[in-house]
C-alpha cells in the first residue's frame, strides 16, 4: 500500500463533494471520517462528529460550490467542532474556493469577500488551507495561515497533450486568464492569443476581438472556472470567426450555473475538459464535456502534508 | 416629529424582512439606505452600497431567518463592505438571531455554532448588537461588543392584558422556556404552570405531564420561538386533557417550519400571537394566528443609541 | 498501575483545594509538581515553577473559591509563569467556576463576569478548560478553547440509587434548576416538582409555592450550588408545608457563605450531599452533610485528555 | 470655575482610594458617577453602574493598592461592564500601580506579572492609562494602548524646596531608585550617594554600603514606594553610620505593610515625605509622615486629556 | 480657500518625499506638522512629535521606496508614536507600496511580503490607508482597514490625451500589465496589444512577441512601475521591430534602479511619462522623462476622508 | 558527539553575522539551512528557502545590528517564509537586539520603538525569543511568546577572573549600568563604584563625578553595549583622573560606530573586552580589543530548547 497513514489521521467529507472524498479514501485506503451534517427544517445546519478527533491531524474536504453560503457556514461550523473537540490540526481541503472574483473593490463600497471568507475560516479556527486554482494567486496572501495551492494546469495539460493536437494556440478568454495561458503554452509549447472585450462606454453590445494569430490552429481556451459560459462561448465564437481550425476549452472549475450548458451545447467548442473539484449532477453531463480527477493530486498534497514531506515537488 | 436624526444617520434594510424596515424607517421618518444586494446565479451574494457611509453611525437591519445561512452571509458581507467604505459606527440590528439553540455542546463533538456566528460577525466588523429574545440571555455574553438585548415579553403581555382574560395560569411548554413564562406571570398577576416532557430512555414514546394546576383556567403558553409546532401542540393537547378552559399561545420568533401551520391550525390552540421579528409569508398566514408589530420597539432603541440616551428604559 | 502518564506529565496545584489535588495525585500515582505559591504582605502573590515544565503538558487544578479574586489572580499568575516557561499544552482545571451567576446583564450596565473570566484566562493563555456544573451549560461558549464540562449529576444519582430511596420526587428549587432536575429524575426514574418563588412587585416578602404533587414523597432538592443557604432552606420549608415525607437536597458546589451552615442545620432538610470540588474547612462539617469525592472523575478526564482518548464516555 | 467639562464626562470612583477621587471632584467641581460596587459574602464582586455613561468620556480611578486582588478584579469588571454599557472612551486611572516589581523575569519559570496586569486590562476594554511613577517606566511598553505617565519627583521636590535645606545628598536607597534620585538631584542642584547592598553567597547577614560622600549632610533618600520598611531603614542607619547630619525620606507610593510604620519610627529618619497615591488607614499615620497630594495633578491630567490638550506640560 | 481643514487637522512628512507633501501643504493652504525623524550612527530611527496630536486627524505621508526597509521602520514608527500619543486616527498615505511584487508564493517556502507589511503596518496602529497603483488591486484585500485606492491611469490619460496623438495603440509590457492596459485603451479610445515574453525551459535567451498589431501606430507602453527598465526597454525595441511608428511609455512609480536611466536613454523610448510617487534625485531625471504630478490628487483625497465625503468621485 | 539533534531541527542564518552562526554549526555538528537572502536592486530583500521545514523545529540567527533597519525586515521576511512553509516552531535567535534604548517614553510623544519591535516579531509568527543582555530586562515583557534571556556578565567574569588582577573595582559609566555593575561584583567579589553624570540646565558641559573609591585600584567598566564609545570614554578619564591604576572595559554589545574605534583607541582604556553577538569587520579591530565568542552559550541554549531541557542551568 503506498499511503502510509498514522493512527491519528481522520479524512472527513462535508456535503458539497461526496464522490471526489470517496475517491480519495479509496486511493488513500482509509475510511472516511464518520460525522453526520444534517440541515433542520429551518434551514440550521447541525452536525455532531460521531468519533474521537482529540489530538488527531483532521483533514475536512468541502468545495464552497453551490448552494454556496450553505456550504460555506457548513464548514465553518464543522471547524468549530473540531475544535472545541480538541482535534490536532485542523486542514481545510477547498478544491472550489467560492467567492475569488470578490477579491478587490472594483468600485467603490463593495466588499472583499474573498478576503472575509478567508478571515471567517481563521477566526473559525482553521489551521492550513489546500485548494486548488484561486481566482488569483495573490489570494493566497489573504490568509495568515499557511496555504497549499495546487495547480490545475497540468492535469489539463497532461490531457491535452496525450490528445496529440497540432499546431496548437492558447487562448485567454479574458484579461484576467492571460497568466494562466501562458503556462499551459509553456508546457504545451504553443504560441498564445488574446480574446480582448470592449464595452463602448455610451452602451451599445460588447465586441470580442483576437489578438494574436488564430487562423487554421487548433485553439485551447483555458480559465480557472466557467460559469454563465457566456465569456467562454463568445471567446469561441470570435475564434470561430477568425478562422479557428478547432475550439477545445479547458478548465478547472465546472460551475456552470444557469444555462451555461445549453450555451456549451450550442457553441462551437469541440470540446471542453473540466475536473471534479465541483460535483456535477447527470443533467449537467454533456457529451462533449469531459471530466479529468483531481483526486489522485489531492491525496498526494495530503499525504505529505501528513507525513511532513514537502509539498513542492507537486508543482515541479 | 418625534425623532431628530442627525445627518450621519444611515439605516439600511437586507432582504430577510424589508417590510419590517419599511415600517421602521415609516415611524422615523427617514428614508431607506440605498444599496442593490443581489445573488448571483451559482449563489454569491453581491452587495452595493449606493451612497456615502463615510463617518456615518449606520444600522443594517437582518433577521437571520429563513433562509439562514445566506442571510447569515448576507449580513457578514454587508459589514465587510461597510468596514471597508469607512463606516464611522456598525450597529447591526438582528431581530431573530438564528443558531440559538446551538449555545452549549450538549453532546461531545458538537459545535456551539450560536457562539461561531457571534465571532463572526465581531471578526467581520460589527460594533454593537442590537437584538430581541436571545434563545438564553447567556448569549449575550458571547458577544465582546455591547448588545442590546430587546424583551418581547411585554410586547405579548400588553396585548394579553387587552384582551381581558380572567383566571390565567402561564404555562412553560418545556424546561427552558421557566424564566420567561415567570416574567410573563409576574405582569399578568398569574400563576404558573409546567409541562414536564419525558422520554423513556429504552425508547417508545414521550409523556407530557402537566406540572401545576390548569383545570377550569385560560391557559397561556409562552415560548421565545415556535418551530416545527410540535412542542407547542403537544403542550396544548395536554393543557387540554388536564381540563384547561381556553389554551392560548404566545412567542416572539414565528419560525414556523415544516407542516407547523396545519398543526397549529389543527390543536385546540385558539389564539397564537407572534411578533413580526421574521418576515411571514402570505401561505403562513392563519385566521387564529396575531401577528404584533416590533417596529415600535426597536425604532425606540435605535433613536436611543443613535441619540447616546440610555435604552435601559425600553425594559422598565 | 492502572493509569499510565508520559514523562512530560505535570500536575500542579495551587492554593483553593490541595487536599482534592492530593487525592487526585494518589489515584493517579504520580507526585504533585512542584511550585511554590506565596503571598507578600502587600497581598502580591508570588509565583515560582521549581522544576522544568518545557514541553510538558501541565496540569493545573484551582478552584475560583474564597477568597475568589486571589484565586482568580494565582490562575492567571500561574498561566503566565507557566507560559513563559515553554509548557507544551496549559491545561486548566477549575473544579468550581466563580461568577458563574454573572452570565448574563441582568439589568442595564451590568458586567459578564463569568465572560470577562473566561476571557482573562484565554488571554493568559490557557489550552484548555476542565471543569464541572457550570451555572448554566452557556458558560462553555463563553470560551472559544476547548471545554470538557463533567457533570455531577451521575455522582449525586449513585449515591441516591445506593439509598434506596422509594417514592422520590426531585425538586428544583428555582427556575434555573429544572435542567439539573429532569436529568437526576431520569436517572432515578420519577417525577420532578418545581419551587416557584414570588415576589411581590409593591415590595413585602417573597412567597414560595410547590408546584406538583409532593405529599408524602421523599423529595430530593437538586442545585448546582448552595451559596448563602436562602433558597435551599426555604425550598425545603415549603415542601415540609406542603406534606413531603423526608426531604433530601444535593449540590454539586458547597460554595455555604455567610450562616449558611446554621440554616441548613436549622432547616427540615434530612441529609444534604455535596461534592468536594470546594474545600470545606473543619467549621462547615456538619453531621447531616455528606461530602462524595469528584477525585476519581477528574483523575479519569485527566487521563482521558493526556492519552488522547474520547472524554465523552465520562458522559454516557 | 476653572475646568470646563462638557457633558459626556464621567469619573467614577471604586473603592481603593475614596478619599482622593473625592478631592478630585471637588477640584473639578463635577460630582462623583454613581455606581454600587459592593461584594458578596462569598467574595464576588458585583458592580452596577446607576447613570447612563452611553458615549461618555469616562475616567475610573483604582490604585491597585491592598486588597490587590480584590482591587484589580473590581477595575476588571468595572471595565467590562462600562465597554458594555457603551461606554465612548474609557480612561482607568491607576494612582499606584500594583505588581509593578514583578517586571522581568528574575529566574526562570517566573511570571512578569506586570505584563499579565497590562494585558488583562487591555483585554478587558481599557482604553487609555493614566498612573504614577511605575516601578520602572519601561513597564509602559507593556501596553499597546496610550499610557500617560506622572512622575512624583516634581511634587516631593517642590516641598523639599519649600524646606530650605541646606548642603543637601540624594541618596538612593538600592540600584533600582538612582535614575530617580538623579532626577531629584537636578532639581535640588545636590550630589547623590548609593546604597550598596552586597549579599554574600554564602550566606550571612547583608551589608549596606554607602558609596558617595553624606558626612555632615541633609541626606534625602528617595524611592518609589516603601513597602515593609527594611530597605528604607537599612538605609538610613548606613547613613547614619557614615555621619548624615539629618535623614529624610520620599516616597510617591506608602504602601507600609507589616511593621513598617514601627520600624520607620524606630530610624533615624527624621521626616518621611510620601502622596497620598494609596489610602491610608488611621493607624498608619505617624508624626513624622508627611503625605502631599496628587489630587491637582491627576486632575490636572484628566482635564487635558478630556480637552484634548497636550498633557506634556505636566512634565516640563 | 478652497479646502477648510478643521482645528484638528495635521499632515506630517517623513523623509521618503518631502517634496510631494511641500506641494500638498501648499495646495491645501496649510502648514506641515512638526516632528523630527533622524537616524542615529547605528542606523536607529528616532522619532519625536513636536507639537500634540491628542485627538487629531493625523495623516503621515511616506513612500516606501528606496531605502525601502529604512522607510518602512520610519513609518512604523511614526504610527506608533502616533498611537502612544492619543492621535484620534491615523491615516496613512503610501504615495507608492513597495513589495507589492511579492503578492503571492511564486515557488514554494516564498514569503509573501506585500502582506507581511500590511500586517505590520495594521499591528502598529495604522487606522486607514491611502494608497496609488498597488501592483495588483488584491492588495486591497491584504488589509482589514479601509484602503482608499487611487488610480494613475487617469493622470497619465489626461496627459496623452492633450498630447493629440492620433492612430494609438497601448501595449501591455508583459501579462501582468494587460488590465491596466484595457482601462487606458477604453478612456484613449485605442485597441490594444500585449508583448508576450517567452523563455526556453531548456535555457538561452527570452524571446519577445508582439501579439496584435502595431505597426505604424503611436505605440503606449503602459505598466505600474518601472524598476530595472529591462522589460519596458525591451518591450520597446520588441514595438520598433514589428513597425511602431513612435513609441512611448508611461507609469506611475518610477522605481528607476541600477542603469535603467541608461536603459531608457538608449531605448527607442520617444517619451516616458512618470509621476512623483517617488521622488527622483536630479541624477535620474532626463529629457525625455515628463513627470506628473499627483500632489492635486492626494490633496482631494485626504480632503474627502477628512471632510467625510465620499471619495468615490476621484475615480469616476 | 556531544549534541544529538533530531531530524527535524533546523538552523538558519540570515545576514546580520554569519561567522557566528559558522561557529556554531560547527559546535553543534550539523550543517545550515540552506535559503538565499538577496536584496534587488530597488533595496526589496527577497527569501527563497531552499530545503523542506515542514513541521521542523527552526532556528533562525539574525543580530539586528548594522544596517538595523534591513536586518529586522530580513528577519520578519523570513519568519514569514517559514510560517507559510508550515514550519513546525520558529525560535528567533537574536544575539543582539536593537532599539533596546527606545525602551520607554522618556519624553512626550515619542515611539517605544524595541515594544514595536516586539509587536512585529509576535505578528509575524516567531514562537519564541533566544537573546542575549536586552538593554533592561523588562524588555522580556514587552513579548507575550517565552523569551529565553542569556547574559553575558559571567562569560566577561570568567575572563576577568582567569587574568588575575587584583584590587579590582567595578563602575558603572552611568545610572542605567549599575544593577549589571553589581552582579559582576558579586562574582568578582569586588566592591562598585559609579560615573554620575551632571548636565548643568542652564546648558555648558556635562561633568563626570566619580562616586565611590577608584583610588589605585584596578577599575573595570561594564556595560551592556558600547555604540558611539563618547560614555565609556568619558567614564575612563574620570577614573584616570581620580587614580585608578589601571582601566579595563568590557560589554556584550560592540556596536562600535561612527569614531568609536578612534576614541577607544586613545583612551586610558587599557583593555577593552566583548563579544560577538555582532559581526566586526576587520576595520574595527584593535589591538586593546579581545572579542570573546558567545556561540557555546548559545549553542547551549538551543540545544536545551530543541531537547526539551530546563534552560536554567545557563544562569546558575
Amino acid at each position: 500500500m503506498p499511503y502510509q497513514l498514522s493512527n491519528n489521521f481522520r479524512l472527513f467529507s462535508l456535503n458539497s463533494n461526496r464522490k471526489l472524498v470517496e475517491e480519495m479514501t479509496e486511493i488513500l485506503g482509509c475510511k472516511m471520517g464518520i460525522c453526520s451534517v444534517t440541515q433542520f427544517s429551518d434551514g440550521e445546519i447541525q452536525i455532531h462528529i460521531e468519533e474521537s478527533v482529540r489530538g488527531c491531524e483532521v483533514f475536512v474536504v468541502q468545495s464552497t460550490s453551490y448552494p454556496v453560503n450553505d456550504n460555506i457556514l457548513e464548514l465553518l461550523i464543522m471547524i468549530d467542532a473540531l475544535k472545541r473537540a480538541s482535534a490536532g490540526v485542523i486542514n481545510v481541503v477547498i478544491p472550489y474556493y467560492a467567492y475569488g472574483r470578490q477579491d478587490r473593490k472594483a468600485r467603490s463600497r463593495e466588499p472583499i469577500t474573498a478576503k472575509l471568507v478567508a478571515n471567517l475560516l481563521e477566526s473559525a479556527g482553521a489551521n492550513r488551507i489546500l485548494t486548488m486554482d484561486l481566482h488569483t494567486p495573490q489570494l493566497q496572501g489573504f490568509f495568515d495561515i499557511p496555504v497549499e495551492h495546487l495547480i490545475g494546469v497540468p492535469v489539463l495539460a497532461q490531457y491535452f497533450m496525450e490528445k496529440g493536437l497540432e499546431d496548437m494556440v492558447i487562448v485567454a478568454p479574458h484579461n484576467g486568464s492571460i497568466g494562466r495561458t501562458r503556462k499551459l503554452a509553456n508546457t504545451l509549447n504553443a504560441p498564445i492569443a488574446l480574446i480582448d472585450k470592449r464595452k463602448p462606454e455610451e452602451g451599445g453590445q460588447a465586441t470580442y476581438d483576437v489578438i494574436g494569430n488564430v487562423e487554421g490552429k487548433n485553439a485551447i481556451i483555458i480559465d480557472d472556472l466557467i460559469d454563465t459560459g457566456t465569456t467562454i462561448t463568445f471567446a469561441a465564437k470570435a475564434l470561430a470567426e477568425h478562422g479557428a481550425k478547432a475550439i477545445y476549452a479547458g478548465c478547472t472549475h465546472a460551475v456552470l450555473t444557469g444555462n451555461s450548458i445549453e450555451k456549451i451545447e450550442q457553441s462551437p467548442i469541440k470540446e471542453l475538459v473540466v475536473t471534479n473539484t465541483i460535483e456535477q449532477p447527470e443533467e449537467k453531463q454533456l457529451e462533449k464535456i469531459t471530466c479529468l480527477s483531481v483526486a489522485p493530486l489531492l491525496v498526494e498534497a495530503i499525504d505529505r502534508i501528513h507525513s511532513e514531506k514537502a509539498v513542492s515537488p507537486l508543482f515541479e
